[in-house]
């Protein structure tokens, strides 16, 4: 299905797959990212108010993002992001933990200056196995209207 | 200098270091987190409305708070993140630019549950190599309060 600004309505939902978060994911994504003791170091961890390590969050939004972009629902239209509101860390992500995200259609703003696109403002809510929601977050989306690419 | 929630003023600023990142660095993230043709193919970026291979914004937050957190600053007090409000993406960074944050004391909540902790707003702006703003978010982080953690 190739969709386009016109086809999302408020109110749309969908649910994406799964991915298991492995220690060594975590790991890397905080060497990089966000070396902090409780995302990089399994025995300072264990220290910590989390009582072991635990997954940037900046790593569960890029999951997030994936998974979501997995489903191909912006396959067709997506041209980028001009920002996020609202990100919400809800519950540590740990080493094996399976996170899914649905998605859904919170606002559509057609822009003003360019009569070929618009926004979608998409609400993000991760779980993990146990159906606890971990992360939420609005991402905006700038996408394409229909019969303005090469559809 | 190990900082504590006490230490910090609103207004308070700090500057970061430099961060080039590579076409190599963009490719590797997009693959892994968001995998869309302007961030992952640098054909079909040639041909989107960037004209070229930009880095996913995700990434370029994730490059912001490892510039900050490399500053230590929040190296002797910092519980994680509740949260992020607000990241507006001002303008795409691409292959060879060199990131810099910038950033700024907003706002200061003590907890109200808990004595030992309290919640900065911390304003992050993220420029280019130009001096041009690529990001701005305001990321919040919970930090210990003095006297509480091993000074």
């Amino acid at each position: 299905v190739n969709r386009y600004f016109d086809d999302f309505g408020v109110g749309d939902t969908f649910q994406s797959g799964g991915l298991t978060l492995s220690e060594a994911m975590l790991l890397d994504f905080a060497m990089k990212y966000d070396p902090q003791p409780f995302h990089l170091d399994v025995e300072a961890a264990k220290q910590s108010i989390y009582g072991g390590l635990i997954a940037s969050g900046c790593q569960t939004l890029a999951v997030a993002l994936r998974l979501f972009l997995s489903e191909r629902v912006l396959a067709s239209c997506s041209l980028g992001s001009p920002g996020i509101e609202e990100i919400r860390y809800k519950k540590p992500v740990r080493p094996g933990d399976t996170l899914s995200v649905k998605t859904e259609i919170l606002e559509k703003n057609p822009s003003r200056s360019r009569t070929d696109r618009g926004v979608l403002r998409i609400g993000y809510m991760v779980t993990n196995q146990n159906q606890e929601p971990v992360l939420t977050a609005q991402i905006l989306h700038l996408v394409l209207k229909k019969g303005h690419a090469g559809e």
